[in-house]
């Protein structure tokens, strides 16, 4: 094994020890109730944290330098990796469940994406309510160390924008992933904890709160009630949730900035604003579309509150519904289907495209379209007052083409094996842009995963995977010349 | 008015004239049997000549230069004024529908889409069928031309892979237009007389023969009868069909270098070659999917016989159809719908995105994916044995946004306006990549665009415009900036 595998193996160790550990949380919180559940948490853990110890042994003496295939295999093998060791508890745990059932839903959760297999939440032991909101949460915050610390080295999808010293190089990958996650960690929990707090004071119980605080902050939809936040309007926790979400679709860096005395770039950073932009927007048209189509809403709350929650719920795709926003008709769902390619800014936790790659995209048509207007006047491509390289755009207009692609081929898939046009097409796209819901009857905002043919889940789990990895690392891992290399 | 401007008024003026003096065949094909149409077309067609001919006085003394903003003007401006000229005796004949209805059916007929909003085809007066064939073979012609001898000096899409001379120059296209025209022009004359024949030997009419040689050769898919060519697999007429479709489907540029005795290049030229694969494993694979489902087929043809016909229809965009394939089942219509996204070979008939692109972007992809194996060896980007310039990867990748960004936005407007989520999605896609029947009841093989609001038929209209010119030329058009300059 050359230095880079060996570090790969070790960094594998030691993240496949960590999620083990945290499931000796849920093990204890069902202790009393559920001794069956309680077991599975604990021997998984068990079983986990040996086998992580010793991929860490074998992979001792590394010297933490990741050549760019180490980097690829290391951030594809982590979701791969931890979403089957976090999917055997599930199966274990009494639930009765398929293995492509708990495989399912551990990668929904690790990947931040939301949809579920599992009805009759509110009455399932707590160990397995903390665990699906616990897998979010360290997938939230895994998600966004990756993209601040290791894309940006890697060129992925036109990250190379966002490298924060243009001398950086992949070799370099791991001390920075170490020092982001130390700055960005104490964000993501002081983020957590208040809106735990703000939780507590819309009604919920500590245990709802603490859950649905990991689950928003990470954009990860996950709730422990089969009405999601719907179950918790009376006290206003869909408020508490839309502020929660926006905040958690802003780059994180810009939190620290704001530490530093720069408050305004929340607003004003040119991906921020335009996503607060994108934001009002989907705002203002759902509501609008309710105000004039007037769908009947048993909950009774303004239009503008069940628009907002529910499309800032699409847009930044944590997957949260306060309403069956698909009885809202055609239009509006329209508008949703949009909003799942949107996604917020680069550096949060959400998925999708994101903003920051319709802006490039837009930047590149702009400027393709002054050639034909002033032949001789060459208009550089600019984001953020910088001129931005013609790879960098390549790399943009790339990761459109294989969004879209595997958009198109797992729709056309799931159509393939049975699923009707809808529900087939949205959860193509629910699953590859991480939002949760799709659209229609059977996989909508009040439907259930539940119910699909297991060959349907298995492309949807990988739609899952390959759309949390920003698509590119999952598919130089598919290439034959990878491996050879 | 500045030269360019002067030689764009100048062709325009021709254009019309010529489109126009066609208009008298329809009249007399009309003269004994239907007054009121002969009276329209000969009304439009003076009326034409007449305007077109000031027109060309107008700018006459041009010196036949083109800057790129002039050559940009004349396409859009062509496809434009033309289909408003081309609708206007549609309107007048005494048909009984809406300006609304007569623009959508000429744009179908000159963007070669061959969605129809009318009924009872086969009751019509012969010259309103007429009408519609010579649109299709004129808008079928006219492509092939502006994509041989505009667009590759423009560089839309891409489409600079194809300069004939690398020193070519924009301001040379109208000469080098007149040429290819020249050369073009007899080749596709040859074909559609020869798939008249075929078609007179598969028992269709003289009258029936021509409209669908005109038809097929131009992948247009205009029928003159309800049931498409559907209606004529008694004497074998869709396997002419699918013949002339897969030749419609080829560069023409390769026929006279068959005539120039290389004849293997018609399948072993790499866009040919890929073309020809993806339109058998269609086949192959719509063929699967009715022997496994079986559904009825009142026709009692081949299985194989109708996969091919209609899946190589859609590939094309043709848009023609031997049986209802809506009703074939989800999976079949996963595949139809996929394959509007794809289309034929640069430099013929069809539309939509076209094999060369996906052979670029997966070039593209696959040099992506080696500097990840490979770091030091930079593997250029080659397609036909040349260096593909990264200029012109953007540009094909530019282009797979632009045509995604299109189809989802009209998607959504469709949706907005109320169209049913199938409909919606599939008649965003059937008019912007020029195919012509869409998914579902309404506008499926079965249905009509007749019953659709007029707001979707204008959404619709727009698309195949946009569409047939290739996105980026309607883009540059609608740019504030384009007029400025
Ligand atoms: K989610
Ligand atoms: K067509």
């Amino acid at each position: 094994m050359n230095a880079s595998g060996r570090t790969v193996l070790f960094v594998l160790g030691v993240m496949l020890a960590s999620l083990s550990a945290a499931m000796f949380a849920p093990a204890i919180a069902d202790l009393n109730d559920d001794a069956q559940a309680a077991h599975a948490f604990f021997g998984a853990g068990g079983l986990g944290l040996a086998l992580g110890g010793i991929m860490t042994l074998m992979g001792r003496g590394s010297t933490k330098d990741l050549s760019a295939r180490g980097a690829i295999l290391l951030t594809g093998g982590a979701w791969i990796v931890l979403s089957v060791a976090a999917a055997i508890p599930l199966k274990l745990s009494g639930l009765d469940i398929s293995w492509t059932d708990a495989l399912f839903e551990a990668t929904s959760g690790l990947t931040t994406t939301g949809a579920t297999v599992l009805t009759g939440l509110q009455d399932m032991p707590a160990g397995i309510l903390l665990w699906r909101s616990i897998l979010q949460w360290i997938g939230g915050v895994g998600i966004i160390v990756t993209a601040m610390a290791i894309w940006p080295l890697l060129g992925i999808g036109g990250m190379q924008l966002f490298r924060l010293e243009s001398s950086d190089k992949s070799e370099k990958a791991l001390p920075r992933a170490g020092q982001i996650a130390g700055a960005v960690g104490g964000i993501y929990l002081v983020l957590t904890f208040l809106c735990f707090l703000a939780y507590l004071g819309a009604d919920m119980t500590p245990f709802e709160a603490i859950n649905h605080a990991m689950t928003t902050v990470a954009t990860g939809g996950f709730s422990t009630h089969d009405g999601s936040i719907g179950a918790f309007v009376d006290g206003g926790a869909d408020l508490v949730a839309l502020v929660f979400m926006v905040l958690a679709g802003l780059p994180f860096v810009l939190f620290l900035r704001a530490a530093q005395g720069r408050p305004d770039l929340l607003v004003f950073d040119p991906q921020a604003r335009a996503f607060l932009i994108v934001a009002l927007t989907a705002s203002i048209l759902l509501t609008l579309w309710l105000v004039v189509h007037d769908p009947h809403d048993p909950a009774h709350l303004p239009a503008w509150r069940i628009a907002a929650v529910n499309g800032v719920s699409v847009l930044t795709g944590t997957g949260y519904a306060s309403a069956d926003f698909w009885l809202w008709g055609g239009g509006a769902a329209g508008i949703f289907f949009v909003l799942m390619f949107i996604g917020g800014c680069a550096g949060s936790t959400t998925c999708s495209v994101k903003i920051f790659r319709y802006q490039i995209a837009a930047s590149a048509m702009n400027a393709y379209i002054a050639q034909y207007a002033r032949p001789n006047a060459v208009k550089p491509i600019r984001y953020r007052n910088q001129t931005v390289p013609d790879e960098t755009v390549r790399s943009v207009l790339g990761f459109f083409f294989l969004f879209f692609l595997t958009f198109g081929i797992s729709a056309s898939l799931l159509s393939l094996i049975g699923l009707d046009p809808v529900t087939a097409v949205s959860g193509a796209a629910t699953t590859l842009a991480n939002v949760g819901p799709g659209l229609g009857e059977i996989i909508g905002p009040a439907g259930s995963f539940q119910d699909l043919p297991a060959t349907a889940k298995w492309v949807m789990t990988a739609n899952m995977i390959i759309g949390r990895l920003e698509i590119m690392v999952i598919f130089v891992m598919l290439a034959p010349r990878f491996w050879r290399g």
